[in-house]
């Protein structure tokens, strides 16, 4: 059985034109199948497993915004539009269902999955998405049956093992997706690269942290690795090859790709300071609190006076209350860091645009992209 | 660049008939290669990656007994001798070098070092042949450059993450290999199987250890999934399916593997508790120090008298000197499960043995089966 067989009313519709914004709902399908389908495949193995199977049923569909599976769904449009692949190229049995590419991007929220889930046992996080992250649950489980060991480590133990599980099946569901071998193998080097990228990006994040480092070049080469190649440039990368895009598009969406990943990326640095907590759902001034050296936060000491650095230092990751937030914002602003992080995340946004607009692409692909991204980078949560 | 481009003497020698005994040397070779290239293409990504890359080579080149490459290569040989495959099959381009199937089967030892490193996580184990384990090499570092936060969750956190580099690594070094795709295409379900039972394995293990099961039963599911599936029967069905092997060759040698792997692992059980320290490496009666439930020790408390079962409890993890582990060991034969299992283990090689020697392959492939099989049950470490 492939993933995309008959999973529900959304993916039923998908044709190669379906629109950036049917994504979520389409993946959502597809995913709740593909989970379904391993639960028969390896549910048996024994009860114990159910845990584990619930758990990442209740991770995966639970939430995310899915904007993976949504730019690597505009590489595959941008393929098809202009970019020199065609719905039905590489397909030698006379018809690619276009729901095998539908599978084949929602792969990415399974990577996307096991990065959350590791991440969440590096951070210690209790919550996700407003629900116990999976180490909890499983510390949970052992607790509630007073099983032998310590049940902090039984969490980490499973839920480490967990995210191992569903990095493997975000491999098979690709592989199984439907999508013609010969484009599937025209993939590989951007999925090579993404998976490299995020996990050495997140240990590139780890050292700089623990070193303390305060240069602005190390925060922004871990937005480079951890976010943007990750979340923008590799999956337009992978979507265009699988839509067997020429090398002219390949090269075009890998670099708007980077732009539109590092202005996503600032963007999430000034929510974190600046955000409206009523809508980020996240506390106010959040990266002051938890002192996170952020390229915003760090360009803020490098352009501070000395008084300003001194403030800035004694108060990160130190920060209590919301005076204490509202102070350390009007000193940020001070420094001229947050205009700063402004102009930037503008000045990215808008080449991008200009190289879509200027581009080979069909207008409706480029306004469908340009649109997306001008949500991902205004975001206010 | 392929990761069997001249990597050295031993891989440059190979050839579709090579013995067994080869693959151990020629598996460094191409190791060290992919390592290489990996650190070529990613290490300038920042100097703080010299660590993962220094960690990850020290590790998966520091040793190992290369048992599931070679497993695997006597799959891809059955295939090609007498098992319906043939070294050129699927081969389009005039010529796949036998270094391509080479290098697909030295995949599996990065699968092998990601488990290693996840699971030395796991068991806190601060050593891993004879050196200091992934986590505690990170860990070493924090502390020497005593970087901000805790030394142990730093060193756990990077880890954690170059395991998961090398598991995807693994795939990224199958797909490369040259084997042609038409064949790597029929391996999938092997290579989908063996990543997910292995990690399920992993699961059903800590979750068996903590309810301090002592059913005989789980023990060997454990047995079956996380050692027998990963370490024999699938790196023997990846092999066959490299190799174009038909359908009644994989199923023989599933079924075949599956008994060597679990004769493999009744081994280890045994030796873990009558093993002599000078030759296993590691402490007499270890499994009794541990007070693992293993299926050796499971059966001594099926069988034991009720006295001989309060005797076993009572030591179980709390044994400290050699005349307890004495002790322990005669009671353990006493209840007759080392007999039991001995006869077990004999059981399975022979029914492994006459299944190949009555089978349609050539007898040269099946005399080097057989003797690798009986070097695997046999050990005496």
């Amino acid at each position: 059985m492939q993933p995309w067989t008959d999973p529900g009313p959304a993916s039923a519709r998908w044709a190669p034109s379906t629109p950036l914004s049917e994504v979520p709902a389409a993946c959502q399908e597809v995913l709740q199948a593909y989970l379904e389908q391993c639960r028969e495949e390896f549910g048996g193995i024994d009860p114990l497993l159910e845990t584990t199977l619930d758990a990442l049923a209740d991770f995966i569909l639970g939430g995310g915004k899915r904007v993976r599976p949504t730019l690597a769904w505009a590489g595959v449009r941008a393929a098809w539009e202009g970019g020199g692949g065609h719905p039905h190229d590489g397909d030698n049995e006379g018809g690619v269902p276009p729901q095998a590419y539908l599978a084949a991007v929602s792969s990415l929220e399974l990577i996307q999955a096991c990065a959350l889930i590791h991440d969440d046992i590096i951070d210690a996080s209790d919550l996700r998405r407003g629900r116990p992250t999976v180490h909890r649950v499983f510390e949970k489980q052992h607790r509630d049956h007073s099983w032998h060991g310590s049940p902090e480590h039984y969490g980490i133990s499973q839920a480490l093992l967990a995210g191992d599980l569903v990095f493997a099946w975000a491999d098979d569901m690709l592989t199984d997706s439907g999508v013609p071998t010969r484009h599937q193998v025209r993939a590989r080097p951007a999925w090579r690269a993404m998976r490299t990228e995020v996990i050495v990006g997140q240990q590139l994040d780890i050292a700089v942290e623990a070193r303390g480092s305060e240069d602005v070049a190390d925060s922004l080469k871990v937005v480079k690795y951890k976010t943007a190649s990750y979340t923008a440039t590799r999956p337009l990368h992978l979507g265009a090859s699988l839509g067997g895009a020429d090398e002219r598009t390949v090269d075009l969406l890998c670099q708007v790709g980077q732009q539109i990943g590092t202005a996503f990326q600032l963007r999430d640095d000034q929510l974190g300071v600046f955000g409206d907590p009523a809508v980020t759902g996240k506390p106010s001034g959040d990266d002051l609190r938890t002192g996170k050296r952020t390229a915003l936060i760090n360009s803020a000491l490098a352009r501070g006076t000395a008084a300003q650095r001194t403030e800035l230092h004694e108060a990160l990751g130190s920060i209590s209350s919301d005076a204490d937030v509202e102070r350390m914002r009007k000193v940020i602003i001070a420094t001229g860091a947050q205009d700063h992080i402004e102009d930037t995340i503008h000045g990215l946004t808008d080449s991008a645009n200009t190289a879509l607009h200027n581009s080979w692409l069909h207008s409706s692909i480029i306004d469908e992209l340009v649109g997306f991204a001008s949500r991902l980078t205004n975001r206010r949560f």
